[in-house]
């Protein structure tokens, strides 16, 4: 870290002009944003020049890890396995981590998942594991060392501690409209991931309606951005490009995908939901230096080697595994208006009707429903006859339903024609060398 | 003023994609931030996104009438003579306002002159006055009135009244690198000049070294979007682009401009500051509607009419006009190094000088001293020998003449060649209207 003092408006003026924030400049205005002496103001017109004007490898880079130093590192090299973590940007449905840690944990490699809570119309896999009964997403460094070392596989709430820089500018970005910065999304992203001290990373971003980034283009470019921030760090970092234009699984809703996540352990499950935990598995163990093949991959899922993982995961962490999920107290249907074929589901439209029938949060301090959110019977491409069950709306708060059902307005149809489901997998993003 | 309510985050999102900002997400945005409902943080990312997006010129004249709408607005309506009004965006030996204000009164048009005081290397007009003995500049809008209707031309500190939301605003820019953005110039110094209620305006825009808008581009921009500002609002506006690659006159400081000043309204002084002095006259009177010829202007110096409104302009505000100015008292002199012609003397140099031997304020709250400057011995074209004085510095500190001499370095020079001296009026900009 450069201990050289700069001035903000200096700073603010040369990215403003399109210049390159030199590494002193970067150091510099990190650590005093961090300290206060750089202003919320100052840091706000910066992200905005950032956000118009982008930055270069070698910015992004030297921008994470500033905030990378900002805070405390992990590390986890007293470990006799090798450990390899996955993050994803978010989607409708998205309950992947849960039996994918589990999963990655069969073939011996340890998975520390720094997990959040959901804010907005994606769920949050903390508040998913939160509705098994006394399970808690706190544990202390020490207790997750221990349960890397005994389990393999641990879903823990991130401590404070890393990249304090981050959470503050988060929070600033998040009300002056600088959230949208792809630089900055990926250096908040892979700055925690860096300085938890995974040794190999898979990112899942997410691409359509459902997700933060809506086109190809973009997912494209923060996938390419947080793969180089990932391998610069010394991180065996690979991306996935995934569908979510349409919701993952049958399930969006804490304690409805942990049902359905228990599913995929037991070796059934929706087809896409274990396409993608199995793709994702594969890249991970290939990551860490234990490549395991497709079918062997499935094989655990099978044969009840994961679901056994899962359960000593689960009551590691104080819950019961084999106890009963909370269900809504109140439930409402929506049906087919005409026989066919389901043409769309759109991931946004289900995502908030989960999110307003309380499965999410609006604001960071609400409490959500365990029980509520949305369960689908059909998918596009599957055919229905008019008056099938299409959806299962929950909740726990009936007088929701109304909301729910505008948020669902035009977010599905039925017609004609039987168009293909494509492959959860679009695409990915590799180290250039 | 629209009443409806917008969301900051939205309002931000539209210009930073490069939107056009709608009348009431204008209105709403600068009566908030004004009532502290949108944050620093907020309007600073704004301020930016204007400052790189740019606005056109429907946003432009909205942003400044809600700007104008914070406030107060003047009316001198019930005075028997039309109004004229001056603004300079600042430059180094700028004094033209004393001179003008009287002799533009002379022709029985009230000149309304709300100034400031300096902060950096351009000096103000209300510290040049105030090393007049006994002159005071805070007036209250009464005797603002009577002495407009008395003498007919007041130079005095503007209230803090008008636009409450431009000083607020151009506090935040100061800081946060967004004092370049040319709508944001102009709606500030607009906001301002349209609230006081001047029927005709002349803008002096400076372009060169010493200049704010160092480039002749940006300069006519600025002239552009002030003029169609004031157009559009019905204030009878025109724009002077005027040299300041070099000095305006003989002397930068206080009690110096007003000595040459005063030599201006005796028929004599330098004749770029009479030149500059009779042009902006000329101009002021036509768009009041009592429009003059320049021999006509130039004859109220030269018979002592401008001089007799000067005396009660200043006796007015309880100055002595006849009263000695207040002299530093030390004085340094550089001196030529060959026998030559002076090919450059840069006016950023000499304002730097002139500041910081105590002309002018590093911070808002300093004193500054009436003595202290800058006087200019010989400019650009005239032939000088080898020991020559070319400038004197003068101080009540002496221990600041180093500095000074830093700022002079390279500042100027002697040659060979005999470069023109171009006209101090460079081009002019008009309503297209």
């Amino acid at each position: 870290m450069s201990t050289e003092s700069h001035d903000a408006v200096d700073v603010i003026r040369t990215k403003r002009d399109g210049g390159e924030l030199s590494p002193g400049q970067i150091d510099w205005v990190i650590d005093a944003y961090t300290r206060g002496i750089v202003a919320e103001e100052q840091m706000s017109a910066l992200a905005m020049a950032i956000l118009i004007n982008g930055m270069n490898r070698d910015e992004i880079s030297r921008w994470t890890g500033a905030m990378i130093a900002s805070g405390e590192r992990m590390d986890f090299s007293s470990l006799a396995r090798p450990t390899a973590d996955k993050h994803s940007t978010g989607g409708v449905g998205d309950k992947i981590t849960l039996p994918l840690a589990p999963l990655v944990a069969v073939f011996d490699v340890a998975v520390p998942q720094l997990s959040g809570r959901g804010l907005g119309h994606t769920g949050g896999t903390l508040d998913k594991l939160e509705s098994i009964p006394g399970w808690r997403a706190a544990l202390s460094n020490e207790e997750m060392l221990a349960q890397l070392d005994g389990v393999g596989a641990v879903i823990c709430q991130a401590g404070s501690g890393l990249a304090p820089a981050d959470r503050k500018l988060y929070a600033l970005r998040d009300v002056t409209g600088t959230v949208e910065a792809i630089p900055l999304i990926a250096s908040s992203i892979m700055s925690k991931k860096i300085a938890e001290g995974t040794e190999a990373l898979v990112l899942d971003v997410k691409v359509g309606s459902g997700a933060f980034m809506k086109d190809l283009e973009n997912a494209r470019q923060l996938a390419r951005t947080m793969v180089d921030l990932g391998t610069d760090a010394g991180v065996r970092t690979v991306a996935l490009l995934t569908d979510m234009s349409t919701p993952l699984g049958l399930t969006a809703g804490n304690a409805l995908e942990v049902r359905e996540s228990v599913e995929v352990l037991a070796g059934g499950g929706p087809s896409d939901v274990v396409d993608l935990t199995v793709a994702l598995a594969v890249e991970m163990l290939a990551g860490a230096g234990r490549p395991q093949s497709e079918d062997d991959v499935r094989a655990a899922l099978a044969d009840g080697r994961a679901m056994d993982a899962w359960k000593a995961m689960v009551r590691a962490q104080d819950g019961d595994p084999d106890a009963p999920l909370p269900v809504a107290r109140h439930q409402d249907v929506v049906r087919a208006d005409r026989d066919g074929v389901v043409s769309h589901l759109d991931a946004y439209g289900v995502g908030v009707a989960a999110w307003r029938l309380g499965a999410g949060r609006a604001r960071r301090e609400d409490p959500v429903q365990a029980g509520a959110g949305v369960e689908l019977h059909a998918k596009p491409g599957d055919t229905v006859r008019a008056g099938d069950p299409l959806m299962t709306l929950h909740t726990d708060t009936p007088e929701r339903f109304a909301r729910a059902h505008e948020s669902l307005a035009g977010a599905w149809g039925v017609g004609d024609g039987a168009p293909g489901r494509g492959p959860v997998v679009i695409d990915e993003v590799r180290s250039e060398g």
